[in-house]
């Protein structure tokens, strides 16, 4: 398969279920909006290391959320209810009740499963239960004015790890083609990218040969610069860098669609010549995102 | 004291001692620098419900970095030595490592204590040992081509919890006085603030007075929409909003210079009436940053 | 009338006819794209001393550009239909045509009058024709590849001078209340803002009391520094500082919508209290957009 | 010559005299200041179309401004001081009295001749002379406050048109290299880029050999796609694409500082193999800056 001259893998991306909640952040506009939403998503990129997976998911204008004012979308996932709950409540505690002007609303206000992020004990007293439209929410009196916070937090079965590979003749081409397929993917509403800038550079395999400590270490079958030495190496003959994409979201469906306009958006790009995708004969997870069956729909 | 007609209170910032590393990240632009630095200081407000304090200290050009490459520096702060290298391992490898074309430097290279901050295990025995001008490096081969990183990151006693109130007129306007003093804090190399944009809306004292397991909760003394409700109300008459900055810095010298440049921007946007600063008899910590002193020197 | 609090004047904004052409400017990344959008609609605050008027209008994602990139459509207006051409030569041949990687689209492909916007002979003969979709381009050999351009640019009977005041009792809240108009009206396809950041912070009257070679001076009856020197003032009580937006459209409708939200959205911000509009008693043009007609559609 | 495995051509940039006023704005933040700046020096790429030549040279931070709030200086060149003087007059009141919370000093005050901007007219006898420390300036009333400008700013014998191309295996890749150059040029203050973004795709000739009528018209020996139709191309074997920076200062030393700089930098991004400059034999001007002694030095 081919898709303006790129050759398409044939291949799949293996993803595995976690628990995904949406969060919107609103604030006096759209920059201290994205200012919260930046921290809160902050060391988030992989659960290799971080306490959970999250990203900024997409921009509402202020006639689209529940105060009228602009707002920006997070995706927080974890494969284990509890600890997204535990994730929520430090994450927006820590970096959206300081922030300056904003408020929290549940994202997912249809999901029949919610999780309680009481951050009203923050008010010491002070606080009291109010409304705003039909939202029902915590007023805290704060040192800026007042911080308003829905507590019901929606979440549903959701998934994380959808994944592409980008390749390339050369680095920069091929980052630029990586940071194209982001740009399409922040305008699905439903899916994230949890990496700094949406794009990872030093995608990883499970365990490590050498090093039997490390949970991850490098996917060294797909890293140029070693092909040579690598008997094992899957490098294409003329490629020189390879950028990797890793999609949650909260259904199948949205990170299929996410990862089928990524994929479109790279391969206009000069430069770059084959997609590809991460799989680890199921020792990941379940889901199998074929490629071609993505891109054929 | 007054600065430009706003009072000065006549009081202090109490802060507390803590190690502090600084490093360097490079990345082919300056926009990939910031992107990778933003992540790893993401979701680091502060010790209440974070893992560390950390922020973007300052930018390098290319001429000040060891590659030669656009350089962001970031400063990554903890009371405990041990918790400090923990962070700066998962934060480093998680937001840094994963990042496209990034690079890490030690930023204090002159520091006597050193952290081991062994990245080279995730290159699975690929990864080989190198020099960057008179720097000792490991070279990791990744999907995106190799990343380098220097392992031996310097940290001294510096110092956390250095902050200051701007109070005013007016929310809005009392938030862009806060925002014109992080512009100019921002150039003070040794210091940075760790809230999401540089301000907080919501200062908090230690503890709680109705829920008891709250390690903080909000500082009611200077909440304004509560001034009539609360006897030990701090805000003065006509004060309508309260910003907080908090810096940390490599030394009370960087801090205090932080601090005086901060309250002389924020003195210069119109609508702030005073400045004050946050201290808890002592129960946070043993330095006492004295505003008047400070804005005197 | 009142919104949220805020007095909204029963008074009208006075606009006048202009011919207005759209252009899609597409590049590698969205970056790019503004990057040459913003140059091409610099120097085109209003006609009192710029060639034309002229603002970014909206993004485009991927999938609703000609050639599948992330797209920029930029607003050009003018009363003479020979000046909107001229200045549309100039402004795409400097601005787009020199930027990295940007290709030209006509953004108004339905409109039935169009403006010739000879761009090829630049090519030098080295320059053919081809197809993207279903658009006739000129494909022309440049440095750094090859430039792509529409050279038939639709124009229409559109509107000019649309405005509204934003009044508030401190000077930084008012301004924050602008640009949340802003933000909303940036949602607005078919309406654009010409002033920096879409904001004007000197709103004008025409000609000048004082000074008789001035084509325009300044809105003294607005002024709140002078309200007491000036026995013509219209300054309300307690208004402390005024901006003024101002709105350039494909047609009324877009107008009135956009100065709607955007009114909207500016009374939603604490410290507002009068919204009002700029009219000349029928000197500046026939259009006249009520205010509380607007709002109550 | 050599840098980094790059080839730079023993070859020189042709520039020509003109007349260069730098200016700062200020405003109550960077933001604000920045978006007056860009405004004022857009539809300013080239005298080939443009009113004028202008870039943004350099911020400055509040301790180094008149008024101590963020600053962002710019360059304005026209070979004709009598232009110079118009181009000031029309982009400053229009792009700048216009702009929120601005003002406007003289960047060059060491600078023997001034050219008198009068903004004071357009307070209509409202306005009035007062100080900003050592400096002369007028307040004249406006809508969002006062607007405080400078009318005596300085103008020096500069340079325009320094230039150097950067050649690379690959679009993306030599456009990143491009950005880098940027970056550093950037820093170099007393110099300054007028394209969008600072990096031109299209460098072109004088003349045109086909369309009599026209200017300037591709620089058809530097075009990559047409190389092998073309017997006077210059484009070595493997270049795929040609980016150019154009460089106007002060003086003759910091245009030379500022190409040393990027060419430096762009040397240090993967892909790139060759750096050349343009010159047309003499017919653009008396300046020749020789690629191998700038670099020597």
């Amino acid at each position: 398969m081919e898709i303006n001259g790129v050759i398409i893998d044939d291949t799949y991306a293996e993803a595995f279920p976690a628990w995904v909640s949406e969060i919107i952040i609103t604030a006096a506009n759209r920059y201290l909006a994205h200012e919260a939403a930046e921290h809160a998503t902050g060391f988030a990129s992989s659960l290799i290391g971080s306490g959970a997976e999250a990203g900024i998911d997409y921009n509402l204008p202020p006639d689209r959320t529940p105060d009228g004012r602009p707002g920006c979308v997070i995706l927080v996932a974890h494969p284990s209810k509890q600890q997204l709950k535990d994730q929520l409540v430090q994450r927006l505690a820590e970096c959206v009740l300081t922030a300056p002007t904003t408020a929290i609303f549940n994202g997912l206000p249809d999901a029949p499963e919610k999780l309680p992020i009481k951050l009203h004990y923050y008010g010491d007293g002070y606080e009291y239960r109010t409304k705003i439209k039909d939202r029902n929410v915590w007023a805290i009196p704060i040192m800026g004015g007042e911080f308003i916070t829905e507590e019901e937090i929606g979440c549903v079965k959701g998934i994380a790890g959808g994944n592409f590979f980008i390749m390339g003749i050369e680095q920069m081409a091929t980052l630029t083609a990586a940071q194209a397929a982001i740009d399409v993917i922040n305008g699905v509403e439903g899916a994230a990218t949890s990496f700094p800038g949406g794009v990872t550079g030093s995608g990883s395999k499970i365990g490590s040969k050498m090093y039997k400590f490390m949970k991850a270490s490098t996917n060294d079958a797909f890293c140029p610069t070693i092909k040579h030495k690598n008997p094992h190496s899957m490098v294409p003959e003329g490629v020189k860098a390879i950028f990797e994409i890793v999609i949650d979201g909260i259904s199948e469906d949205k990170v299929r669609m996410a990862m089928a306009k990524g994929i479109r958006a790279a391969c206009s790009i000069p430069g770059v010549t084959h997609i590809s995708a991460g799989n680890y004969g199921g020792t990941l997870g379940p889901f199998k995102l074929k490629l071609h069956e993505i891109l054929s729909s």
